[in-house]
C-alpha cells in the first residue's frame, strides 16, 4: 500500500472529542434527585463519550491509545463536558441540531476506528468490526458505568446500523480504489445520514424471530402471542 | 522452551467461536416483551459470547487481539448467532447437549488461554487467571452488557470452577514434562466433566463464612439466621 | 530525563494489593441472602479491587500488565480476600482504622499510576489521568460486575477528587523539579489526607447546575425545585 493512509487530522479528531463531552453532559443534565451527578461525574461521562471509543479502538488494534499521548484530549473532552453543563437548558432547546451534530460524531469515530484498522494492515471484516465499536464504545461505557441499559442492544432507533453502514462503505470504496480521505468522508456521510433519518422516520431493526413461530404465523395468518 | 507450543488450530478456534455464538443467540431468544433483542443485538451477543474471552485473554497478554487479524472469527460469531436463533426453537429441545457442547466450549476457551499464557512465558498462577478469564469473560460481558446480574459472582453451579481445575490440570501436567496438546486437551476434558457433573448433581461452592459464625455455630448447634 | 524513575517498590506493590483484597473481602461480605457470594465471589471481587487498577493502568499505558508476569499478585490477592473474608467481623469493628488504609492504598494506587505513566514520557494530563483511573479502576470494576450503581458517579464523598488532587500533586513537584519518589509520596499523602477529612467531614463536591437555574436562583433568592 503505497497510498498515503488517511491521517486523522488532528483538529477533526479534537473536534470529535469536544462534541462528545458536551453530549455527555447533556445527557448527564437529565439525571436529577437521587442519581444526579457531581462536577466529577459530569466531566467523567463527557471524557467517557469523546474519549471512550477511541480508547477501545486503540486497545483492540494493540496501538498505545492515541488520546492519551498529548494533553489536550482530556482538557478538551472534560472542558467541553463542563461548558455543556452551563448550556445545557439552551442546548436541549437546540435538539435538531443536536441529533445532527451527533450524527455527525458517530460517523467521524467510526471513519477514524475503520481507516486507522485498514492503515494497519486489518483485513476488512474486523476493520468495520472496529470502527462499530469505536462508534458505539463511549455510549456503551457511560450505560454500563451509570448503570443503565446498553442503548444499542435494545430495539430502537438506528445507531449502531448506522455505524456499521458508514464503515462498510469506506471499506468498500477503498476497495474499490478510492483514497481513503474522501472513502472517510463518504463513510461519515453515510453514517449521519442513516441515524438521522433513522430518527425522523422512527425506523428499527426487525426484531428476533425463529423459523417455527414465523412458519406458524403464516399458516394461521398471526404471530401467536404465547411465549415460546 | 524448545519444545513446540500448543498452536491453537484454526479450525478448533473457529469451532470455539461458532458454539459461542450459538449459544449467545439461544441465551438472546429468552429475552421477550419490552427487552427483546433486534437483530444486531442478537449479532452483538454472539460475537460477545464467541469472540469475548479471546479479546480479554489477549489484551491481557499484551497481544494484539487474534480474533481480529482474520475476516473469519467475526463472520463465524455473527452467522452462528443469527443461524441459532432461527433454530433456537429447537435447540431448547436439545437441552442437555447443549450443557455437554458449552462445558466443551468452556473448556476450549480455558485451554487456548492458559496454553498461550504459558507459551509467552507467564507464571503458572497468571497463566491459569488468563485461562479462567478466557473461558467465562465471553458470558460476563454478555451479563454486563445487558444489564444482568453477572452469573458467575453468585452462588450456583460451578461454572468458573470448572475452568479454573481444567486450567490448573494444564499447568500441572505441563510441569509435570507432559506435552501442552496432550496437557490441553486432558484440561479441556476436566473442565467439560466438571461442569456436566456440577449441572447434573446441582453442585455449588459452600458460601462464605466468617470465623466467629462458625464458632458460634459450633457452640450452639446451628447456623445463626441473623443479619451479622 | 536521566533521572531515575519511580521505580515501584516489589513490597509496596504487594501490599496495595493484599490492602486492595481485604477491602474486597469486607465489601463482599456485606452482601446477604440472594446476591451472597460464594468463595470463588470473594476471591474475584479482591483480585478486582486489588489488581484492576494496576491492569487499567498498564492497559491504557499500552504496556503488559505487571501483576500478571508473577505469581505473587494474584496469590496475595486472592489469600488476602479468603483471610478477610473470615476475619470480617472483627475487622468490621475496626472502622476507623479501615477507612485510613484504604485513604492510603487509593492514594498509592493514584502515585504508582502517575509515575509510571511520567517515567514512559506521557504528557502531564494523561499523567494525573491514569493515575486517577488507577485509584479507583478497582471498585468500579467491582461496582459494574456486582452490578451495583458506581460509587464514584454519585454525589458522595470525595473519593476519585482526592487521587485527582494527589496525582496532580506529584506531576506538579515533578515539573517544579521533585524527585519522583519523594513527589509520590507527598502525593499519596495528598489524597489519603483528603480522603479521610471528606469522610470525617462528610464533604461532597458541587452538584451539576446550569447557569440559567442559577440566574432564577439569583433574581428569586432560591434554587427553583422544578425539574428543568
Amino acid at each position: 500500500m503505497t497510498e498515503p493512509l488517511f491521517i486523522i487530522p488532528f483538529w477533526a479528531d479534537l473536534l470529535g472529542v469536544g462534541l462528545g463531552g458536551v453530549q455527555g453532559a447533556m445527557f448527564a443534565s437529565g439525571f436529577q434527585g437521587q442519581r444526579r451527578l457531581d462536577l466529577l461525574g459530569v466531566a467523567i461521562i463527557g471524557i467517557l463519550i469523546g474519549m471512550g471509543g477511541g480508547l477501545i479502538r486503540d486497545l483492540m488494534l494493540g496501538q498505545p491509545p492515541a488520546t492519551l499521548q498529548n494533553n489536550w484530549y482530556l482538557v478538551t473532552a472534560a472542558g467541553a463536558a463542563l461548558l455543556g453543563m452551563l448550556l445545557a437548558g439552551l442546548l436541549n432547546r437546540a435538539g435538531p441540531a443536536i441529533v445532527g451534530l451527533d450524527a455527525v460524531v458517530i460517523g467521524m469515530f467510526g471513519a477514524f476506528g475503520t481507516s486507522k484498522a485498514v492503515g494497519l494492515g486489518l483485513p476488512v471484516v474486523p476493520a468495520v468490526f472496529i470502527g462499530v465499536c469505536a462508534a458505539v464504545g463511549g455510549s456503551v461505557l457511560r450505560d454500563v458505568i451509570m448503570g443503565l441499559p446498553v442503548a444499542i442492544m435494545h430495539v430502537g432507533s438506528l445507531y449502531a446500523v448506522a455505524a456499521l453502514l458508514g464503515c462498510t462503505a469506506i471499506v468498500g470504496l477503498h476497495a474499490l480504489g478510492v483514497g481513503m480521505v474522501i472513502a472517510s468522508v463518504i463513510g461519515i456521510a453515510v453514517t449521519a445520514v442513516v441515524r438521522v433519518l433513522a430518527v425522523i422516520f422512527d425506523l428499527s431493526l426487525p426484531e428476533q424471530r425463529r423459523l417455527y413461530r414465523r412458519k406458524v404465523a403464516a399458516e394461521t395468518g398471526a404471530i401467536p402471542t404465547v411465549k415460546p
